[in-house]
């Protein structure tokens, strides 16, 4: 069975000399010290290692159920959340005035990073909260907030969003859930929303559900949609818990993977709720949770990569199965172990270069964040809004496409439920469904982020790669194995960018058809970026001889196989975005 | 839940005009006229759409359980079986002297792809015997032949094969099952195998398990292996069956997919068996049936992505969400279907060539092997045997992958277990390991496939390209969209034929760091192959102005997605091949 550590040493690596944190002038950044970040890590990952980890492959095969109307989580599952609340955990980053610890955004992604390699399923009941938490901070009154926020910040209830509903995904403008506004100036809500992640649950007193409903007045589509605050058991005006709401769980979703996270429709019979935000806005209030969630998102993508790479590193070096090629490598033995073989190295390599690189560029991603909304500062907001579904997309395809190379490490064996392989890859299926299926995500950026704000954010994006390249280029050793490669595929991204300026105007198709292509292009050049900023930190470190000098030979090694192997990809997805709409769009919908 | 529609009119169009079987000198083929095989194709999509695919989704729900040491299948599985026994389904390619149909193999992947899409789990259980039949037809005494073969060939009894240990399964050279002989020249055989598909079960009266195991005085490693017939009841000189063997099911594995067919351990204690072949040549035996194997798992990696197309293909035109980017195009309605999106588009795009290319190279590779067996030509044999490990690899990976993308279109509701498409993506993941990982069919066709017979096979296949290219250049509206990129393909797979040539000499590690993509550089090609020649059929039919002109336009605008979209990948793997060992192999072990 599968076992974890927390990876704090590559941890510490990208934030103390990639992003060199504690120089940095955002606000609270200047506290984030190695020894402060280093405490902060380990204690996480003990918890992870020794209390959730453990509940994974449990939680997995025994699932939620649903008792008298209730949803009971796997055994073992309340012990730990308690855990993990009584450690402070839950509100890491929460406003120290509703009793969280004020730390940046970043930390909680580092932490919720190692909590999500332990326990995906798990973790999802807070990082759902956290999402809640935000959106009634950002756009609450002060009563809502008084009355909320100091419990959802460290998960004495739980929070919820509620957006689909069986006919209406991704086209929300299709929703049927009414809400009818009542004299106390609460609303009736009247719907059925379903994919409720943990929508109950046994961990919490109660769960405050965000609902998008239709309020009278708004007119068609998405224009008509308002945010509603649902709580499951009514709260009364001195906070104590009143009455049940009308809000019912209709049953638990049998699915692919996560079981330990209760997916349910929730009917929603004439429940009483509170609009959130301004009427008809709903839209708005609920991207104040999305974004965060499709960060998120995306670093599930490689948290659950990284645990699944943990476990075959693991597996090439004890399991024995032939000899190396170069001649036998251990002698003693009847066969060497599986990474003495180079297609297992292709593999692991590929494990090791994409999780790495996707720490760095989701960190990277949580400090723009804490730039834009603790230091108010325009151009992170801008660059983060833009990268936001590069982030969600790219890191949840190749995290994904991670865990099953993890998988095929242990041929046959990764095919049995028992030895973890497989629930690693059930799991990670989802994020590239949810919060927005990458195929979404691919038209958010193309159409709508590409030209933000006239087009600033991508122009600054590479103003930063060409900055970054000309201000390196007197690094000799960085040259041939990174700035070079960088140089190329930044150079296709703008092709592509061209391409869809030019034909895009035409044909939107010709955009559209190459969106998917166009967020993993933009991926490959994030992560050659971070790839070399990295190379850059670990040159350094060996010129100056202090620290781990194999940790940063290896580091080394790493980003030259990423920028050799896998950032040439790029040119495929410049000629499949040049080969424009043509050829995607030729058939009939009958001639499929 | 899933339905599922033979795609005769396709397959008619690859055995008629592409393969034009009936104008093939192989012997049997003269009979494939149109009529004949449009006859059997329709009768097997009947018993498939109305009998097997009605029982995939509950098998794979139900799942196989041990009763008292045997083997329970799902509900309906016996009296489907039955059914395609009856039929003669399970005998189409077998040899009339034992009673089969005597049909080319090539009518048994047809048909065989057709019962697949219904319900793989459901097909191991005559795919396997088939493997056993053809073991025991090539390397059988003419007693063990008439014992075995009339039974085994429509599935009165069913076959296994035995290769894998605990601790031992690429591997081979590692096994610790035993078998002494007896004086009776029978040999006792004791040890354990696991991932035993089809191990057990209630559809037969007698499983016939191939084992390999040692022998005394083989020596070490593999040499010292032999092939053993080892009844599950012990078969009288009579024909009638006697007693128990000593083999018994010690579990059957919880697996991510296939539920529908029991992978067991198989426990022999001293169980009765007899040598099939020579003493300690059991590998060469088994590779009969290995090599089969191989294109029957390069088969089901598309098939079940043909049936997850489907799927796709109808929730695509059905799903009403979002509106088309370049205007409504069903106004009556709140919202336009799934499939005017072009990034849905795309993904079916993507689906559709993989499937319909993937046909083509497999039916090619049939003929292959019916030239190579009932026609005794030499270039046959060697072409299919270079070309197995690049169709059960290439298949079986993009297999996968089409059956991701067709969950995809599902968005969240693709991830619900009563949608039917997980299970496809479950099932579909098993193909990438069994018979030999992946990777080992790299490493197959890289260290021992390519400089087979001095390179004959290889350099007749580049033969062959640069002939049909050349042949058809006057053809205007091939040349660009087909022949030209089908030429640059494959100048990039020779370029790496010749990269191995020049470094593997020197590093092994070059070559095989680069064997994972010359597999897929190389099965491109192989498509895009395919593609040009269902390219040039639908073209001269639409100039003759005979048949269905929208089903050829269809092809012509596939093909050249496929050719404009998916085969620029092979300039990507060319530059991956070329970056050598060093990217690979730079890390010590522990450095990972």
């Amino acid at each position: 069975m599968p076992s974890y550590t927390a990876p704090t040493q590559d941890m510490q690596f990208v934030l103390h000399e990639v992003l060199k944190v504690s120089h940095d002038d955002t606000p609270g950044y200047a506290d984030l010290d190695r020894d402060f970040t280093g405490a902060i890590l380990e204690e996480a990952g003990k918890i992870a290692s020794g209390v959730l980890a453990p509940l994974n492959a449990s939680g997995d095969a025994e699932g939620c159920r649903l008792e008298n109307g209730m949803v009971v989580t796997p055994s073992g599952f309340k012990e730990a959340f308690a855990e993990l609340k009584a450690g402070g955990w839950t509100a890491i980053d929460g406003d120290p005035a509703y009793g969280g610890q004020g730390l940046p955004y970043l930390m909680s992604c580092a932490t919720g990073e190692i909590f999500v390699s332990a326990n995906m399923a798990f973790n999802m009941y807070q990082g759902l909260t956290h999402g809640a938490y935000s959106a009634i901070q950002a756009h609450g009154t002060e009563a809502q907030k008084a009355a909320y926020l100091a419990k959802l910040v460290g998960c004495d209830w739980t929070g919820t969003m509620n957006l689909t509903e069986p006919h209406c995904g991704t086209d929300l403008g299709l929703m049927r859930t009414k809400a009818e506004p009542q004299e106390d100036g609460s609303y009736r809500i009247t719907g059925q929303k379903i994919f409720i992640s943990a929508g109950d649950h046994d961990l919490a007193e109660n769960v405050i559900h965000l609902v998008l409903a239709k309020a009278p007045g708004g007119g068609e589509g998405t224009k008509g949609i308002s945010l509603f605050i649902v709580p499951k058991v009514l709260v009364n005006a001195d906070g104590s818990l009143g009455a049940r709401n009308a809000v019912s769980v209709g049953k638990i979703e049998e699915k692919m993977g996560i079981h330990g996270n209760a997916t349910c429709v929730m009917n929603y019979d004439g429940a009483t709720g509170w609009l959130l935000g301004d009427l008809h806005k709903g839209m708005r209030a609920m991207f104040t949770m999305m974004n965060e969630a499709r960060l998120s998102v995306g670093l599930q993508g490689y948290a659950v990569a990284e645990a699944a790479y943990q476990h075959a590193r693991a597996y090439a070096r004890e399991r024995l199965q032939g000899r190396a090629v170069t001649g036998p490598e251990n002698p003693a033995d009847p066969a060497d172990p599986l990474i003495v073989h180079p297609d297992i190295r292709r593999n692991l390599m590929a494990q090791k270069a994409f999780v790495e690189g996707a720490r760095m560029l989701t960190y990277w991603g949580a400090a723009l964040v804490d730039r834009a909304q603790r230091g108010g500062d325009a151009a992170s907001e801008g660059l983060i809004s833009l990268l936001t579904p590069v982030i969600k997309g790219f890191l949840t395809d190749k995290g994904f496409e991670s865990t099953v190379n993890a998988q095929q490490v242990f041929g046959g064996h990764g095919y049995i439920e028992e030895q973890g392989m497989s629930q690693f890859v059930r799991d990670a299926r989802i994020t590239m469904i949810y919060e927005g299926a990458n195929g979404v995500q691919a038209l958010d950026l193309v159409a709508r982020k590409l030209a933000a704000d006239g087009g600033k954010p991508i122009m600054g994006f590479f103003d930063m790669v060409k900055g970054f390249i000309k201000e390196n280029e007197g690094h000799g050793e960085l040259k041939a194995g990174f700035l070079d490669p960088l140089k190329a595929a930044s150079k296709d991204l703008q092709a592509a960018g061209m391409f869809f300026m030019a034909e895009g105007m035409k044909n939107p198709n010709a955009a559209l058809a190459g969106s998917y292509d166009f967020m993993s292009l933009f991926g490959h050049v994030c992560m050659g970026l971070m790839w070399s900023r990295a190379a850059l930190a670990a040159h350094n470190a060996l010129e100056r001889g202090d620290g781990d000098a194999d940790f940063y030979r290896a580091k080394l090694a790493t980003g030259r196989y990423y920028m050799a192997r896998e950032l040439p990809a790029t040119a495929l997805r410049l000629a499949r975005i040049q080969s424009g709409a043509d050829p995607v769009m030729a058939l009939s919908a009958e001639a499929f």
